[in-house]
């Protein structure tokens, strides 16, 4: 696809992902010294605009600095505010002129105008039966429906995610302090990683990317995330029809539900040659 | 202090703090079903109510059911929107009566009127200069003010804290999927712990605790969190006063920022006999 216009192309450098200190180390009884370095946090303002319109202040979101276009497609495309590429008009990167310094608002430009009441809509509606996970899956399926079935990957692939992931997550070897997200192909091949502080926001880059690129839904992919599987990232995963999450560590019983409710394959606790399979394991070939 | 009256007191009994699940297990080429437990998610709405006032719901969180009334307490402190308990009259769990059946609507009742509209802020306001992460700590210094001097640990206490923190957590042995912090005396003795799938919720209930029986400020305590530390992590600690903040993992570029603004030791990566002390090492005998 053709690439979009960006009005104020303004990607961070790494230096930016990753900030210096000077700290203290204590190793067994010998405290020395030394510099180091910290995942970058800092906010992003999410602002959209329709044509005629005034800008419409979406989030703000804590997160470290790089791919922030990609971020704000993301999330307003998993919280169902876009539904397709081509509604996006232009990518314009607010803030400081200064290539070298951070810019902290981007502004998405819509073909059509935005009800700003939409916006500011609270996620979860309570119902008048009281609010609960139920009405969270809900609020899902209004935007999304089960993903089609998808491909069937072999064990040998699989627990080999871990380990490319690993390889590949270069913020987190120098700041150890960044979740990770990565998109794998059937064969286990690495498609796209992307980090962050904070998990929703690696996910988010990463639907962003995709959706820039034409590849949203991503019915033949594997995501895998470097944390837990929550509520929030499931039905991120949901709205880019990923058909098997797979995750480091554990899932929550709604990050189950919303595996259950839209088909998807989850996969937990991935780690060497184990794993606990929640949810639809007719996608894995786990004897071979 | 005297207890607070409860209107319907409904504090979950552990059975909700844990969901079953059935799963298919991978361990090596081997493959079978077994029951596991999953950390619970569920949503909770908190609200507010001054006297003759209509009710103001506040916000939503995803969270695990089980000391509903000290989250609901701690996140209207550590947002700023309360500012001691004897603002509280009492707190109602509202919704099903059932006490088998999880609660998620708690009503903080209070002695004077709440302002819809500072409710409804948005909790980082963009200056004309653009948002940075400078803006984030200057909202946090509205409400707070640096942390006193307090306590000085020895190495021998400080080490010992993830031990003691991983021995008393109780759901996480049953789960894997929980965050937890906790609070020690300077001597490193367990004061305090909550569990919950929102490092901040646990931080919240924590805190809730702490203000319900007139435990804040924390001047001499330590927080341990499971996880990292970030902004939000950080700033509800400094609400506390807490001097001493102790992560497992790695904290960011903000968590680093708050920690020098309001003068509190800050210690990452404590595991074994290692750490990281980024921020006023003065609290730490680190030689004893």
């Amino acid at each position: 696809m053709q690439p979009l216009p960006l009005l104020h192309q303004h990607q961070m450098s790494s230096q930016h992902s990753a900030t210096p200190i000077r700290l203290l180390a204590l190793r067994n009884d010998v405290v020395c010294e030394q510099m180091d370095w910290l995942a970058t946090e800092e906010p992003l303002e999410i602002r959209v605009q329709g044509p005629g319109q005034e800008m419409v202040r979406v989030a703000v979101t804590m997160r470290t600095p790089g791919h922030d276009h990609e971020l704000a497609v993301g999330f307003l495309y998993t919280e169902g505010l876009i539904q397709a590429r081509h509604e996006i008009v232009a990518i314009q990167a607010d803030g400081s002129q200064d290539d070298q310094a951070p810019c902290n608002v981007v502004t998405i430009h819509l073909t059509r105008p935005i009800d700003p009441t939409t916006v500011q809509r609270n996620f979860y509606t309570t119902s008048s039966c009281g609010i609960c996970g139920k009405t969270s899956l809900e609020q899902i399926a209004v935007h999304c429906a089960p993903v089609a079935p998808g491909p069937v990957v072999p064990r040998a692939a699989l627990v080999e995610l871990p380990t490319t992931l690993r390889t590949a997550q270069r913020l987190f070897a120098q700041t150890g302090g960044l979740h990770a997200c990565a998109l794998f192909d059937v064969k286990g091949r690495l498609l796209s990683l992307r980090e962050d502080v904070g998990r929703h926001n690696a996910v988010d880059k990463l639907v962003g990317q995709m959706l820039l690129e034409g590849n949203i839904p991503l019915r033949d992919q594997i995501l895998l995330v470097s944390g837990r599987t929550s509520l929030e990232i499931m039905q991120k995963a949901a709205m880019a029809q990923v058909p098997i999450v797979c995750a480091i560590s554990a899932p929550s019983s709604l990050a189950v539900e919303v595996a259950q409710r839209f088909r998807m394959t989850l996969v937990g606790f991935l780690r060497d040659t184990h794993c606990n399979v929640y949810t639809h394991p007719e996608r894995l070939a786990l004897d071979r």
